[in-house]
């Protein structure tokens, strides 16, 4: 697991669209408390609404690490966000990123870090040694989110879920299994880059054995049927071992992310997919409900669909944002022998 | 790719089984005109059936490889066996291991190596930088083994396969993802080492579009219903995008392979399972045979038992050993426009 002290500056770099920044958006969302401010150079054109510091200004207002809250195709640092990084080490701060290229292969980056006695978080690369996956049974309780297609709202909706438990007093954990997941819960493991024979056991680590009523409620990756990542996907799901599955969906798309000629499978399908995988290592793994990304589509439609959807598959079908996610955790079993 | 100079001396170290020395065996077995002979250390009680060479008296002969041809739980090199190594290099050989432990790892091999001006190849690990997949439609026929099990004779079936169509006069490449195959044809991809975003990309890159009468004979990997490791099967069906799939199985095993409490799933299960992941990258993938491991029956009950396989499934029902694979070559569909 990685532990990045907190809390954080986040730095936006020069990027230029909010795909690119939707890490330090993401971070901002969910864990505004964690945050003291945000770190542009000049040209960048995302903004997370928070107070532009220097990091020698958050380090002053307590900040002990600045995140490099960016993603972009490839995963490579850009080579001119250097200076920066070795300010922020410099300044007194540890620096974390998510990037394929490690912060340590960076020479003037891996020096700065070593002669100021700072700590470089490179949280995309697993730094423990991970068993394979054993499906046996393990305690506590276990909710995974699963998707239709990559990008569809997973980790949201797991965040959501999270949130509306703990407000009911539910003990409860989410588990992170992507960058920014990662930065949001501060551990977690990046499932997509571990080796392959260890995705299983690295789901398995990431949710170990809890209380009888501890829930975990564990962020998905991929697509049972996206060409690309289903491998990734599978191995999450019989290693989580969920007894619960969100289906999520984002009802606009016409092809799968990324792939112009791959159809979406149906929400049927899906339903159908992910349930025959997760039986392998649950077997009364049960769906319990669906969260659709509406943003597409007005008001009104929106409800229609989630209607529609709850008639056609008997789930309770919501919008993070529009509806909450209250009524997927009313249809959450109690405990055994809660006696509700 | 990985292009092992050939002839080689095959290293069995001190194993004392059959299933720790099965690379040196399946290579002895599969490719022996590319074996100059058998090099152990005292202790050793696996014998592969050819001479017993010394690193020179190899290398004399014209060996230009050794193999560590063996495989252990966690895949460390036993560090009696460096002396050996390093003798090897010496003598003039360079060295080839599927083990997890890199060659380059020990020091004293790696400057054994160095000196002598010897190439170590560590053939778990991919040298190479890998795609995702894209699962986009590609040329050229493509066959992949799949199994009910993991050892259920994957390799040995794709072997086979590839033998029997070349003796057609077949155009047919065996596209290895194991060590043990990838030392037997000389190049291939480990696809359990690979970073699990890449799986199926790997597939993709190890059978590329080829001549629309030319087959690729993928070599299996685990089984959809393995919990360790059926995200690793997934991937490599999505990115070997096979026409064609062979269902491998064993049909004496009580469970599943190093987990005592998994069920085994159905033949019919799986012949279901693997058609509906093999049909998200090739809408008319189809299984053309069942191939079997018998030698846990007796010759009666063998043919009885693949009889009935024939009957409930309509598919040709073989073992490569007691009956050949003929039957399930006679099954692949002529290429289009062959008139047949």
């Amino acid at each position: 697991m990685i532990e990045i002290p907190t809390p954080w500056l986040l730095f936006l770099g020069d990027v230029e669209d909010a795909i690119s920044g939707k890490t330090s958006l993401a971070i901002a969302y969910w864990r505004p408390e964690r945050c003291v401010g945000q770190l542009r150079l000049e040209g960048c054109r995302v903004d997370v609404g928070l107070e532009d510091l220097s990091a020698e200004e958050a380090r002053s207002r307590g900040a002990r690490a600045m995140i490099v809250g960016t993603v972009n195709p490839g995963g490579a640092l850009p080579e001119h966000w250097t200076a920066a990084i070795v300010g922020a080490l410099e300044a007194g701060l540890d620096v974390a990123s998510g990037m394929h290229q490690r912060l340590a292969d960076v020479p003037e980056i891996y020096s700065a870090a070593q002669s100021h006695g700072r700590r470089l978080f490179d949280i995309r690369h697993p730094s423990e040694s991970l068993p394979c996956g054993t499906g046996e049974p393990r305690s506590g309780r276990r909710l995974l989110t699963v998707g239709t297609d990559c990008s569809v709202g997973k980790m949201f909706t797991s965040l959501a879920l999270e949130k509306e438990m703990r407000a009911r007093g539910m003990k409860v954990d989410f588990r992170a299994t992507g960058q920014t997941g990662i930065f949001i819960s501060g551990s977690g493991i990046c499932v997509d880059a571990v080796v392959s024979d260890f995705i299983a056991g690295a789901a398995e680590v990431l949710s170990p054995a809890g209380e009888p009523d501890h829930w975990d409620v564990i962020e998905g990756q991929g697509s049972l049927y996206h060409p690309s990542f289903a491998g990734v996907t599978l191995g999450l799901i019989h290693g989580a071992q969920p007894e619960a599955l969100v289906l999520c969906h984002e009802p606009t798309r016409s092809h799968m992310r990324g792939r112009p000629r791959q159809a979406l499978p149906t929400v049927g399908e899906c339903l159908e997919g992910v349930l025959g995988a997760a039986r392998l290592t649950h077997r009364e793994a049960r769906v319990v409900g669906i969260s659709v990304n509406t943003s597409g589509l007005t008001e009104a439609a929106a409800h229609r669909y989630l209607a529609e959807l709850e008639e056609e598959h008997g789930l309770p079908a919501v919008d993070p944002t529009r509806t909450g996610v209250g009524r997927i955790v009313d249809a959450l079993d109690p405990p055994a022998g809660s006696g509700s």
